[in-house]
């Protein structure tokens, strides 16, 4: 890895835990912090995160091999066209967004033809936020998606999958749209869920929830994600999340009907089920993926 | 506490857990466990959680000061029909069921007049089941529900708190219904939701279900949870399960079709005040209950 400089936009839990993760590489590289909050960018280069810090993209950029977007996703386009003319020829740019298709496509329209862009989305806990919670070992024993569409610099590509098996993560690449269809489901979903839930029992009777146990409060835990990022993405795969809301909405239709006609024996199978299932995704950690997931290289 | 003899009609993750309780507290009692199934029982006995054990309830609970029931709360009412004629006079029963307004009468008209029973329910962590997973702590620091009903004797019931006050844990008290009410939306609408976000997810497509990260897997792990104790739950509490249902089906419509709409900054307004109720879920596990939960002695 050959990378002198690397700027990073949004230093936030995700883009701070890249620049420690490259610290912890200890290849000689500056890496810029790049923010709208300058505090925050103080804040980080106290902590020894970044060592330098712009509030101009375009100034923060200059000269950097490696530039990371860790912004919401629903910010890369403004960014992108500011700092477009601005960009090092060779340049890889990368972010870590959790939607890709749209990000993608945005992303490779407005960069120049010296500059590649490659799209990747590190699967790492990130219902906390900010720079104090940054860690090198985030991304380590962790998955990164990377979706290389068919105009994706091939040089760009390893490079980039070089990079996250360097931060210890298992590497997948999948297209950004088999990626944005797979995660509208296990991720984007879920996350929907979880806000909806909280809303649910406050709309019941919001001085009851300090009586959830364990249980609610490990399901609810991701509803502590910022939430202008969970719009972005919303906005961003917002056909495939609507296609797995209403599947979801079909399903719980269903299990309300079998309670209300008092079926439970149909309902014991449905809990079964989905305990099945659940233990399948426990064994998915370590295993090897279901054909459809396999690694395509 | 002067129980001389207990027996546990139930012997898995609750029962044996509230064995080792009581062994952890010093004080010379004889523990029996009570169950179907004879393999478990005599693993129960080699590990030291029951000193004897038999699978016919009526001469396992002879003798017997204090009788818990930790079976599923549907087999309840069997098991009281066929011990009520067998239990000593003076005698406690009481229970660790999630749902507490139909097994308070239930086990209310079956007990002889000589017995007092005292409804019960530790809000502790039980998505995973049986003798092996039983722990002496799994009660401290947790809280532990006790449902009095006007027809409650008093010294049971204070007997019952000190128990559970022995084990660690905070004792609320609330009455049947107000618990039922509560329950249903904390903890069973979580549960069902977790379920049915599992089968969701399988039935888009199965195979991807290992791509969740750790946001899935924790917010599904109560779908581990054993699906014959849920669907007794949800027989048990059906009418206040299937309000919270109705209430969850309308909120997560109401978010659909914000997405469907583009309606981004009020989805965002949707996640912000799903965000401040998820903090507050934290904060009320030291902080004091709002006023309608405060316990009332």
């Amino acid at each position: 890895m050959d990378f002198k400089k690397v700027a990073i936009i949004g230093v936030g839990l995700m883009g701070g835990s890249f620049a420690l993760s490259l610290k912890k590489l200890k290849f000689n590289c500056k890496i810029t912090g790049i923010g709208r909050k300058k505090q925050n960018l103080i804040r980080a280069k106290e902590l020894r995160i970044i060592d330098e810090y712009s509030t101009v993209p375009k100034k923060g950029v200059k000269d950097a091999d490696l530039i990371l977007l860790s912004t919401p996703v629903g910010q890369f386009q403004k960014i992108a066209k500011e700092i477009r003319e601005y960009i090092k020829k060779g340049a890889i740019v990368t972010d870590v967004g959790s939607v890709k298709a749209k990000v993608v496509k945005e992303l490779e329209d407005l960069m120049p033809e010296s500059v590649s862009f490659v799209g990747a989305h590190p699967v790492a806990g990130k219902e906390c936020s900010g720079i104090d919670a940054a860690s090198s070992e985030i991304f380590n024993n962790t998955r990164c998606i990377i979706t290389p569409s068919p105009n994706t610099d091939r040089k760009a590509l390893k490079k980039t999958i070089e990079l996250w098996k360097a931060f210890g993560s298992k590497t997948i690449l999948m297209s950004p749209e088999e990626h944005d269809s797979i995660f509208a489901s296990v991720s984007h979903l879920p996350h929907v869920i979880a806000y909806v839930l909280i809303n649910t029992i406050m709309d019941i009777n919001k001085n009851i929830l300090p009586h959830g146990g364990r249980g609610l409060r490990d399901m609810t835990r991701i509803a502590l994600s910022p939430s202008e990022m969970w719009r972005d993405i919303c906005s961003y795969n917002r056909k495939n999340i609507l296609k797995s809301l209403n599947q979801f909405i079909t399903s719980v239709t269903h299990v309300k009907k079998l309670i209300e006609k008092s079926e439970w024996e149909k309902l014991e199978k449905e809990f079964q089920k989905a305990g099945v299932g659940r233990a399948r995704l426990d064994s998915g950690k370590a295993g090897p993926f279901a054909p459809a997931n396999r690694p395509r290289r």
